[in-house]
């Protein structure tokens, strides 16, 4: 996995007795090299179009070197697309599962287009891993049924599309604010990762993550800092940065000025 | 287990390679006094209110039988109430639950009273176990929140028990117009388990439990047989019955009366 992430992806791994070595990311996304040389893996689980948290995708020349990879080992490339719906800048980047489906497995969900409350997500397998996956999953049933027949209608009806175009405006309006607002009040802050998606990272001064999450929270903000998502086994050096991780999609349109005001009063 | 019951249910526990055997099931409901005769049982799925799906009640003798069992040997009940809320001759029976908080897992559902597809279910558990059932739940959920919130609002409402009240009244009215159609045209049926429940089983003569199916699968009838509910290690002799498990309530208003036309002219 790569060395930032959600921790409860990890322990779901984990937990099952599976070693889960990092790898590390930079500007260009995780760093297939470093996968290459690792010995014994099986499977990446990774985040190409927008690294979950620090927002960078994937560079064009590692999406090609990571689908090589997967088709010299027989590796399996777990691609977890979260918020691929929500991307600014240019157009959406393709799926790695478009580029190779024998070897990826795509991962989508309703948590940031829709919401993280209704539970909904989707897999894409090869064929060859269906019946692996069906038996893993058993048969009982955990997901409503009305809900996904609800979603289905959401999607063929066309109403997803026109909900996602509006909460790609305003979230991109968000994104320009707070781009804006930290440039103007916080110099010494950096935005990284906003080409796409509803988080932002503050790259904040070295030494600096506790005391100004300990501000926003004084100032009643829910933001996280960049080492919670930080894998345990991660390398020192570059990987260790400070910063906050900003959702700007989570408050409503009548509260985010005052937040974009105290997150800035947070900064150092 | 009880030795009728769903094979689903029996495959969640034996792939986890927990050993389930049987225990005998009559007119009372389980037979209490196989419990406490077989070895080394750390705790015990029963459904007391409404065997599911021969339909018994466990007898106030057994129940306080079992009650006792799980004090003396430290022994659990998984309390398996699926379809508490519909009751039709007598006062609902109380939780073996309310009698022994300590011992006994509380198991509802909204599938009965709601419909299977919201997958939504509920447990009490007694305190001591709490950290356990949570650590193994784990931190990923699965349950739509939203459906739990709107669930909540029906419960709070007073909705859900005009809801059932409703519901009660029209399944009551099938159940009775089930027994008038079979006493009248196929007499020699008996219907059983119908005190309660959606579900009633219809006693067929012996050995002809096939031959009905196949008639009324070409009447266009989706029942089953009580055998497809059987404990593979069930014990042979009186267990051994044949009959039809018949849902009469996932049938719409309109194509219930043919439906029951159908099924009467399918037995025996």
């Amino acid at each position: 996995m790569e060395e930032y992430g959600l921790d409860i992806y990890r322990a779901v791994l984990t937990d099952r007795g599976m070693s889960v070595p990092p790898l590390a990311v930079d500007r260009g996304g995780a760093r297939i090299d470093d996968l290459a040389r690792l010995e014994g893996v099986g499977a990446a689980l990774l985040t190409p179009a927008h690294q979950f948290p620090t927002g960078a995708a994937l560079s064009t020349e590692r999406r090609t070197e990571v689908v090589n990879w997967a088709r010299s080992t027989g590796g399996i490339i777990l691609e977890d697309d979260y918020d691929g719906e929500f991307r600014y800048d240019r157009k959406p980047v393709g799926a790695l599962q478009g580029m190779e489906p024998e070897h990826v497995v795509y991962l989508g969900t309703a948590s940031k287009s829709l919401a993280p409350a209704l539970r909904l997500g989707w897999v894409v397998v090869p064929p060859r891993l269906l019946p692996a996956v069906t038996a893993a999953k058993g048969r009982v049933e955990t997901v409503s049924v009305l809900d996904q027949l609800t979603l289905a209608e959401f999607l063929t009806s066309g109403t997803f599309d026109r909900h996602v175009r509006g909460r790609r405006q305003n979230y991109r309006r968000r994104r320009d604010q707070l781009l804006e607002s930290v440039a103007q009040h916080a110099p010494n802050t950096r935005v990284a990762g906003i080409a796409a998606g509803l988080q932002a990272v503050l790259e904040l001064p070295r030494g600096t993550e506790t005391r100004t999450l300990a501000a926003a929270a004084h100032h009643g903000l829910d933001v996280s800092g960049l080492s919670e998502f930080r894998h345990p086994a991660a390398g020192s050096g570059t990987s260790h940065r400070d910063g906050l991780v900003v959702n700007f999609s989570a408050v409503s349109d009548s509260a985010w000025p005052g937040a974009l005001a105290s997150l800035c009063a947070a900064l150092p």
